[in-house]
């Protein structure tokens, strides 16, 4: 850091992306990206034309694609927030809704930017212990007077909580926004997105990076009342309002246009997701009931980081943390059905 | 806003875009943009191919944009930050450089956003006034220990200052971040960024939305020491790593390859800066000696806003500003001959 640097971020612990090596070719199970293309759609709409058009701003209100989103949804468009990927959300969130008054709270494993944006911005954090199993007890999270954070699936377990969880989370904090980050919902997790219409402190979080092949194009998008939408864009006309670039806008229009081609998508990788875990089982892992697409596995056969360079060895990247809890685990990225017996194959031969 | 909202943000005043009405189609001599598409290279580069594999994530370093930004300026990577926008740099400097003891000082006659940011973070902002020629007294900048952002050329203005008088600013000021922000360098200012090597509180800020007609695009760099660099990564890694899309980091790398395109361009844009500018003159306005890539003009026959309007129904956008200082005054973006004849013929019917 320089001498210029504001003391108050001098102890900042940025987070740490999943590792991009490029010593040689991997199947890449470390990020959670689709493996899938985006749709024909979107490869058509991108154009030549659109490209040749980069010479002018984008739509800064993105019209076009919050009244896609918000038709898909049954909302309105002033319901519909978009912005740079949902870390851009999850920022913007952090900034309008806590402050020195008002802390947040969330999961002791989940994902790990929460506590970033908490030490960056000063904000008092409570970290709520999952349980031995992983699982979340939602009566810890009632009546916390904090902004509560929670990802349905949650991150790296792939566990879920019910809508009758989350409206009694809801209930118990009246004054706080209950934040519900589900970047994986479309694996097999049921949406709370109707319910901001019952509840003015409802904000749902979604990305197009994993379900709708699009992590590369940078695009995310909430779901709010209208005065929680209005918040979150006062923040980005304070920040940076042009924040979506042309294409991605586009490309954000015609995926949603071509939906059914996505949810295509997820249903293969469920099929692939139930098939590794399966897989994973017989081999003596322990591996949780994931929603999501990946999947949270440990062996007693071997450690986690021992797993993580064996398969590194043969070509194949997965996630690896170090946090004490969670260090004989690894995250398993679901790709395409080949990929995952190959992933499996290598696991075979790594453990016997 | 919602009464979620923290009240820390209630009174914020945030930065408004130039219209884009879509009620027919006009002249847009309003936001700046180039009127040329991007180049042949950028064009094929952003191929099918590329839109296709967006649903991997883009390379968090940026490391190939890094490495060719560095080299066209005689740079090392280290050297270069990218972001989402330079808007997306600003917003990272004032965060990073600024906190409840150190403040920020610009013009009264400036980039709208500065204050802005100012507002977002709490941070004190000495505002000082151009001269009555709207020319910058740098000496007004000597030793104020804060962070001093100056745009060069300066926007409505399109005035510039000399390097020796930054260098001044940069030397009676070496324990805060000079930032300077040459968002229109190209259209005849001169770039400071070789002096990075000489003071390591000079933050070089520049743009591809304007000489490089990418603004719908978003991609904003900065030049500065290492250390300085490494704090706006930090920022960057605490709040969106991967804030640069795919499509954009390659257009963004292809621009480069084909810099002649660009600055081919940015020469016609000068040619028909100086003929509107000469234009305007014998129609009896008072035009800055702008050196970006619009002018800065008022007649004493007509006031700002009623120019506006009478252009505006003429299907040509230019833009208004209603602060007090400038409302007798309209910025208008150049762009090709053709339209600025056009613009020429319009302002003399509303005038004779």
């Amino acid at each position: 850091m320089s001498r210029y640097l504001s003391p108050r971020l001098a102890a900042l612990d940025a987070y740490t992306p999943g590792e991009q090596p490029r010593d040689m070719q991997y199947i890449k199970l470390n990020t959670n990206e689709s493996p899938f293309p985006p749709s024909p759609l979107v490869l058509e709409k991108v154009s030549e034309a659109e490209v040749g058009r980069l010479n002018l701003y984008p739509d800064p209100e993105a019209t076009v694609l919050r009244q896609k989103l918000a038709a898909l949804h049954g909302l309105k468009p002033e319901n519909v927030f978009v912005s740079n990927g949902s870390d851009d959300i999850l920022n913007f969130a952090f900034m309008a809704f806590c402050d020195e008054n008002r802390g947040a709270a969330f999961a002791d494993i989940t994902y790990g930017f929460y506590p970033v944006y908490g030490d960056l911005y000063g904000i008092d954090c409570k970290v709520i212990p999952l349980k031995g199993d992983f699982t979340l007890d939602p009566t810890e999270y009632h009546g916390l007077g904090r902004m509560i954070v929670i990802a349905n699936p949650n991150a790296p377990t792939g566990l879920t909580i019910s809508e009758a969880d989350i409206r009694g989370i809801l209930e118990s904090n009246p004054d706080n926004v209950v934040l519900i980050d589900e970047a994986y919902v479309d694996f097999g997790g049921k949406s709370v997105y109707p319910l901001v219409k019952e509840y003015d402190n409802l904000l749902v979080v979604q990305t197009y990076s994993k379900s709708r092949s699009m992590a590369g194009a940078r695009l995310g998008f909430a779901f709010g009342c209208t005065e929680l939408i209005r918040d979150l864009e006062l923040i980005k006309y304070s920040t940076n309002p042009y924040n979506i670039n042309r294409l991605t806008m586009i490309a954000g229009e015609a995926a949603i246009d071509s939906n059914d081609y996505f949810m295509d998508n997820v249903n293969k990788i469920i099929e692939a997701r139930e098939y590794t875990a399966s897989e994973l089982r017989k081999l003596g892992f322990t591996v949780t009931d994931s929603k999501a697409n990946f999947l949270f596995a440990k062996s007693d056969r071997i450690g986690g980081e021992e797993l993580y360079l064996e398969l590194k060895k043969r070509g194949i990247l997965v996630r690896h943390f170090s946090k004490e809890r969670i260090k004989e685990y690894n995250r398993i990225t679901v790709g395409t059905m080949e990929q995952m017996e190959k992933f499996v194959a290598a696991v075979a031969d790594i453990l016997y």
